[in-house]
């Protein structure tokens, strides 16, 4: 029975991750009141090694949908894919609008328009400072810095209070392009009191503070100065707008021309000079066919390819598949990135290519991280000051690891909340608790399938991988065996050089059927049972391997 | 023609990597002098990501088969995996004397044991400074420190000259068991000249020096002192022996009982114990079936699992499927190990897991690297002083990096050789050159077959991994189509969630098979091309995926 008084101040703000805490990737998180709900981010994962021909992974959002009339819109933090990646799925699903800065709302168009969603979903630019109003919530974007231009960390007003949401972010005192973090408006809000603060996890492990993007500059010059006599090839994330922008800098400064390769760094290049947010000299980038039309040290080329990515382009320029860029050993390669956890040993395969090709590979010393180390972290707490903290963006380990930091600055252990993707945060400020649980899981993308694989499909998958299979095949009439049983495998073992064991299996098998069907056994399912388990037992004896086995019967 | 002279001065000495400079692992080494070959080292690796379902792979020795009476036998330098571990699939074939260190042999005699070939190999151990004779050459073990113990490095001598083999190694002046790195030795040889040096070069990229194994024994007593109230569980290499001593001395001095958990950690310790490389106090160890009759805070488990594999007893912990130890808030975990590359996201996960279940969870600065940093590496070459330089164990980039640190020293580039697996090194006082190449490959093992799974194998899995398979059957007689087709499929899509996908498929082989038969066509082949074709197509329209299609067509 609710209390009349309670009643009387209102009802909490509910706060629901349906994805983004289990694993890195897939952010998404609904913020309800009454019948409001606000939903921040809706990024992709990509695949576990588990998830075998999957292309990326989405979210259920089986909830928003059983509330399809309360969602006013998705807000959205910044244009990675684990923020974005997602959108054109989803909103085939629900259609609502999406609220965006510049960049990001440039990088969601090039997806809507791949899904041919043009048009057909409201979208509106919103700049920094700026709110917009969503039922009985408002949203205001604030200034921050990342590894991608036009991040935003968001004050979301409910009335039971103020939450804020960082999104991925660092402190860039001095960024390569627009302003830095509105750390005076993180602490306005803290002054005028923050219920929650939703901050990034990410590098909640690293002490310390994470180096300005600028620093990455005189690196660049440094590295140009001393390779003056070779082709320079860096490989970023397409994404890093200001690092391109940096190499471009340095390559105007040293007088080389720029070719920009690899699909995704010639579209988010294009789209963010257009709607400018590079600064690109005239006749500094040249289009890679004139690259020929120009001496060596007079090139850089900014690739796609730093985490080893098979079918990038570094990669296939590593490999000799490159159709128009050959490595040389008077080529200098820079691999401007850091291998992202489980990327490690493909990196390095391809450092080794590159290398053995005779090319000066640097892989050091070149890159700076996107997100806040302890030091900026504690200092948003610090502004911010809030009553609840729910640490977000990062694994379990660096969920805790900015559980520490806070309890290290003064914070109640119990107002620190480390929630589960689909656990119903329930928060005023009075109290704050998990009451309830919603749906929440992984829907697999493969082609142009969205959850027409699951678990089914993958556990044959990893069977099949591993030992491969064997079918069997007969006929059957009324009279009894009438052809086969015919054994068939692929991905088992090389069958040309395995005559000997196929056809014991085959006469094997030939008995087991005759034998069902001596002792009267009619019932399909039990024929293959024993199909199932005498080749099943003789492979095994035979080869230690356990193949699927799939009896197949045909009735003539 | 060969110049009379130069005969008179003998032949050159042949170095012959037959593995292990492509990869990590599989470190096998033929020394050939005229009719006398020597190998050094016989290892396996670990299978890539993209060898589906293998379980190991061994190095191809075609070229020693193929001069099987010249091959005086194996000199091992050291026990891990990747120097013994094909051993016994390779004895099989060239029955040979194995040379070894006590716990070198000892855990080489455990293998032979597993694949029945005792007392069919002669075995000989080796004492530190002791020199066996092979033919015309002969070998000297040094002693050298690893994270393994008997660790030796080898001095080989040709008529051609000598050649000193690292193995892999470090310098511990204050090793926790044995002797440290004979260091005088080193000197002592290279005063005396030294043909080719032959380095460990897994940390050629490490500035400074590896710490002592020592070390970690004050960080061990540190832990146990901070942590007098909680269980202590201490995943690490099950071969690192005086790692296990060291924290088995840190648990006796905190008054704890040892329980050693894991199938390869309890066999290496016994193995160890009974040579007496370890030193175990009276009433420290207990089987895993007592730990219910200690208090949490009297026990410590030291356990395999500390690189996150699926199956080894950490994991099993950490995913609540082990019988005998469940994970509890008043548990402490250390990883006292570095994630071996490619581990990085299982090791991740495994972290999280533990941590969830409310554990503490140490997982740096507990581990020593096992292998020789830059100063190491400069060390050993300035007491060789070797007029001709290969480095070995490691990537291309560690060769590379290897390579520059000689160079620094003062030699001619012209005299280091970065060896491809097969290349033929021929060497002596007047010159070295490669000059010839070898057959060399990878042997896959899966369960009982021995390279029965090659690239067509493999390929199907990858295939069937990616998208799995659709199966056409149908059965044919003199009249036409008797019965089907039926498709089956595994591993493809959800068949119950995609009646109308496949039933639509099924209408159109129909179609396709009987156009082929109204057409004349009663070649199988041009059937199951048809087949093929119209079924791949239309799946590839309705989903962007490409199974692996078998048509299968019976006689009746």
């Amino acid at each position: 029975m609710k209390n009349r008084n309670e009643k009387n101040i209102g009802s909490k703000l509910k706060i629901i991750p349906l994805g983004g805490l289990e694993q890195i990737g897939m952010n998404i998180t609904a913020f309800q009141y009454e019948d409001c709900i606000v939903v921040v981010d809706c990024g992709l994962s990509f695949p576990d090694d588990d998830m075998l021909g999957i292309d990326l992974v989405i979210p259920d959002i089986t909830y928003l949908l059983e509330n399809a009339d309360k969602v006013k819109g998705f807000v959205i933090t910044h244009g990675h894919e684990d923020h974005i990646g997602a959108l054109p799925y989803i909103l085939k699903q629900l259609n609502v609008p999406v609220y965006a800065t510049r960049l990001t709302m440039g990088l969601i168009e090039n997806k809507l328009k791949e899904h041919n969603l043009t048009n057909q979903i409201k979208t509106k630019v919103v700049k920094f400072g700026q709110s917009i109003n969503l039922g009985c919530m408002r949203v205001e974007f604030i200034k921050t810095n990342h590894s991608i231009v036009d991040a935003a960390a968001l004050a979301i007003y409910s009335p039971a209070g103020v939450v804020v949401h960082t999104g991925d972010f660092k402190v860039d005192y001095t960024p390569v392009f627009g302003d830095a973090i509105d750390l005076q408006r993180f602490a306005e809000l803290g002054k005028k009191g923050v219920l929650a603060l939703m901050c990034d996890s990410t590098n909640a492990e690293r002490p310390g503070f994470t180096q300005s993007e600028k620093t990455l500059g005189h690196i660049f010059d440094t590295i140009f100065a001393e390779h003056k006599n070779t082709r320079i090839i860096i490989a970023t994330f397409a994404s890093n707008v200001d690092r391109v922008q940096q190499i471009i800098n340095s390559a105007y400064k040293y007088d080389r021309k720029v070719v920009l390769e690899g699909r995704s760094m010639v579209n988010v290049i294009e789209t963010a000079s257009n709607l400018g947010c590079l600064d690109i000299p005239d006749n500094t980038l040249i289009p890679i066919e004139q690259l020929k039309n120009y001496p060596d040290e007079k090139t850089v080329i900014i690739t796609t390819g730093s985490q080893g990515e098979s079918m990038a382009a570094l990669s296939r320029m590593a490999g000799n598949i490159h159709k128009k860029i050959s490595i040389n050993p008077n080529d200098t390669i820079i691999f401007s990135s850091n291998p992202i956890p489980g990327n490690e040993k493909a990196v390095t395969k391809v450092i080794n290519e590159l290398s053995r090709k005779g090319a000066e590979v640097i892989f050091q010393d070149a890159h700076v991280s996107g997100h806040a180390c302890q030091e900026e972290i504690k200092l948003i707490y610090s502004l911010v000051k809030p009553q609840y903290a729910i640490p977000v963006h990062g694994e379990y380990k660096h969920l805790k690891a900015q559980e520490k930091l806070a309890t290290e600055l003064g914070m109640d252990k119990e107002n620190i909340f480390i929630l589960s993707s689909g656990e119903v945060l329930e928060l005023d400020e009075r109290s704050a608790a998990v009451t309830g649980k919603v749906p929440v899981g992984d829907i697999l993308v493969d082609g142009l399938g969205v959850g027409d694989v699951g678990n089914i499909v993958l556990r044959d998958r990893q069977h099949l991988a591993e030992d491969g299979i064997m079918i069997v095949v007969l006929a059957l009439d009324d009279s009894g065996l009438v052809s086969g049983p015919d054994i068939v495998s692929r991905g088992f073992v090389y069958v040309r050089e395995s005559d000997e064991l196929m056809e014991e299996a085959r006469e094997l098998l030939y008995d087991t059927v005759e034998n069902c069907l001596d002792r009267g056994i009619s019932d399909w399912g039990k024929i293959k049972s024993s199909i199932k388990d005498s080749l099943g037992d003789y492979v095994w004896k035979k080869t230690k391997r356990r193949p699927m086995i799939l009896p197949i019967i045909l009735e003539v």
